[in-house]
């Protein structure tokens, strides 16, 4: 279905008037269509990789631009065809001339994520890879960039590629027992083939496990402070904000996120997300808030518990903490306003609370202890990631393939179980491969790549 | 004052993302600084005009990007200095990493239009050349794009350069007679003098008259629309713009203008506005608005007189007419409402208004000859612009240094009429060649040099 014989142009660089803009085409006739509209040198007749400045004309001889084209030969290019990349000047007029103009010679204008598009079709990238390039392009943290990156330079499809093997391995043994199936031998022992199952879905496991923290980390950590009125829960927040913002205004020109609250601590992006206060409900309108509060904490991948260590009892804190505790999100206990220096009262809670939490003493008026609030935050996000190295899912269709590739195990492990035959087996196993395999592509459908590619940018 | 010892850095591409982004670096430095965190080639063995894959990586070994570096030694590149051009992937994240890198490793961040400065200070382009890159940048129709264009190839500065050298034959002939001051002689015959500084002012006026149109071209040529309630003034202003619209949105994510009226006529950009009607006042409100009308006509370019022909009288409309009109600025009368057919009375203005000003009859509503009265706005322009090809002035710097120029030759003409004597001929002749000097930079300041290049953004 896709027509890989036509040559698509494209603005590779965002909209708008800058010192230069890049268009990009590809395709077999790529530098022949610049080479009929560029005066300066025979393009056809230059080495790939080189830069080559001249005009551009139009029919009418008219100058579009003084431009410089970069010529890339295939299958050395992005997409692994003929890609021609034209730096001109960075003007709205002059981008659309020159694309127009490249229209007119031939070139069709490029959909939503065609060049990568064509890497992959040209197998210049697999398909985790070619999702990667988006993640990374949006990326807005250390972490999530070094995650993307890690991704588009095949990490993940390194750990699929693995699994993928581990179950060829597996779907060997049986199918060579189907090659003797009337002869009713088994070559594998079933105990072994269980074991052999349960380990590979160990991995699978272990991936989708890490879906959790890789999205989080893609998304920002969903983080609820939350804790009774005049807590000093904005305080805290204007405190663990102030110094950040100042770093991200360093660099004049760079996007700032819109969301007041994100915060960014050693490269992971913290959503920060304000409540009201927690407290018996005396109306109805009240009750509303205390709702919303409640609804925020379910969401929220990590809470921030903070309390007025002076005007709050042990008892008090111990029931709010019940009320907002939730498995799998970790609770951070701030004891605030401490410059009121009340430490014989702040240790009565360390023995009422240490069951139920971690608790730290601070005063965000101060900003006592803020700093090591931030690093707390930090190392609950890394807690149960046992591996920095390790291999993180962030894609939520990568995270639906294993679930679907571990249930397809679950059939096998029932199969063995069940002392089913083994065709029947075996396409249990098949099942499982091909999710692997949408994961990187070696099994796609049109419909698949449509919907990846369709929410890339013109141009990528 | 200015260093050009030192390496600087600055993204060229549009902030935002995209596929790609491209920063620059310029310098002695450019290259080993790149090659300090790239790795894939040595650079610095590389040629000119080349492009190279590979890994840009920080201190700690940590990829930022991978990306696409071009080597452009001096002096073959934009600044004339070592140039690498670094295309990394277009997130905001990646770009603001990199630059933080090269600056960490020995780049400085390039501050408004310094990178076109250098090339200034480096001979690449003169100063006229430099500012017409940033009108180029910001020319958002054919016309001002072409005049752009012509000027950043120097057209400007040829002419200059032509009328600098007339200017310099004529004062080699007075110095001449300076050297031989004490003589008393004459070498040049006065009348001779007047006439060769009457042809040069020939010259500089005719630059100076392409102003009006040069800076109209630029900024777009200011249309008023007027005429008295119900003449269809809104129906014609929707007439002219329809079709235009369509044409402008035809390429997906052309930046469109923002000011609604905004009219493209065979590239050139008329600046399309409305106006309240004009009559007799009856009421205060209604004359403040009859107040603005008339400002808004002080201060157009070009003039549509819009009248029912059905309801208005010819005497009416020369009344009008007679309001409105203004020296130097062009009016068309547009007789609408001709889909009512009132041929005869049609009839009746022609012999009324030929004497004061064109007359096209038109339909708004059934768009009858609404073409042809684009036709003829755009005639209007290219009126007294005798040569299609000739240099016209767009710049308010050059326009006034022009006028200079031409009144220190006012003062060498005062000059030779009251016999003074040669060295304060020589000094006038000076002072005008200076002015013309300031254009193209052959003489120019640092105050001056900021003004120009504080204007442009960083990157170019």
């Amino acid at each position: 279905m896709y027509d890989l014989t036509d040559t698509i142009v494209a603005l590779a660089t965002p909209n708008g008037e800058g010192a230069i803009g890049v268009i990009r085409l590809s395709g077999g006739k790529a530098i022949s269509i610049c080479d009929d509209v560029f005066f300066g040198k025979n393009l056809g007749k230059q080495d790939t990789h080189t830069a080559h400045f001249g005009t551009v004309r139009d029919e009418e001889g008219r100058i579009v631009d003084e431009v410089l084209i970069t010529i890339f030969k295939n299958p050395k290019s992005y997409t692994g065809e003929d890609v021609c990349e034209v730096s001109c000047h960075g003007s709205p007029f002059i981008i659309k001339e020159l694309i127009q103009l490249f229209v007119r010679k031939g070139a069709r204008l490029a959909r939503k994520g065609e060049f990568t598009l064509r890497a992959f079709l040209n197998g210049k990238m697999d398909l985790s890879q070619a999702e990667a390039v988006a993640d990374l392009i949006a990326s807005h943290s250390e972490s999530s960039h070094d995650m993307a990156m890690k991704q588009m330079r095949g990490g993940v499809s390194d750990e699929i590629a693995h699994l993928r093997q581990e179950l060829i391995d597996f779907a060997a043994l049986i199918e060579l027992e189907l090659d003797f199936g009337e002869e009713d031998v088994e070559f594998a022992d079933r105990t072994a083939l269980r074991n052999l199952v349960q380990k590979i879905q160990g991995l699978i496991r272990a991936l989708i496990d890490s879906f959790r923290l890789g999205n989080a980390i893609k998304e920002g950590i969903s983080t609820v402070i939350a804790g009774r009125p005049n807590a000093g829960k904005s305080t805290l927040l204007n405190a663990l904000l102030n110094e950040d913002r100042a770093i991200v205004s360093e660099i004049a020109g760079t996007t700032r996120d819109t969301i007041e609250e994100t915060l960014n601590i050693n490269g992971v992006t913290f959503r920060l997300i304000d409540t009201a206060g927690i407290r018996d409900a005396s109306d109805k309108i009240e009750a509303i808030g205390v709702r919303k509060t409640m609804e925020k904490i379910q969401q929220s991948a990590l809470l921030i518990y903070v309390f007025d260590v002076v005007e709050t009892s042990p008892e008090e804190v111990a029931e709010d903490i019940r009320k907002i505790k939730r498995d799998e999100v970790s609770i951070l206990a701030v004891a605030n306003k401490m410059d009121l220096n009340p430490y014989t009262k702040a240790e009565s809670f360390v023995s009422e609370l240490l069951p139920l939490g971690q608790i730290i003493t601070a005063s965000a008026l101060n900003n006592m202890n803020v700093e090591y609030l931030k690093e707390r935050l930090y190392q609950s996000v890394l807690e149960g990631k046992a591996d920095a190295s390790s291999t993180l899912i962030s894609n939520a269709r990568h995270y639906e393939a294993l679930q679907k590739s571990n249930e397809s195990l679950n059939d096998v492990l029932t199969g063995l179980d069940q002392g089913i035959t083994q065709d029947f087996i075996a396409m249990d196993i098949r099942r499982s491969l091909t999710f692997l395999g949408e994961i990187t592509g070696e099994i796609s459908t049109d419909d698949l790549l449509d919907s990846i590619f369709s929410r890339f940018c013109i141009g990528k």
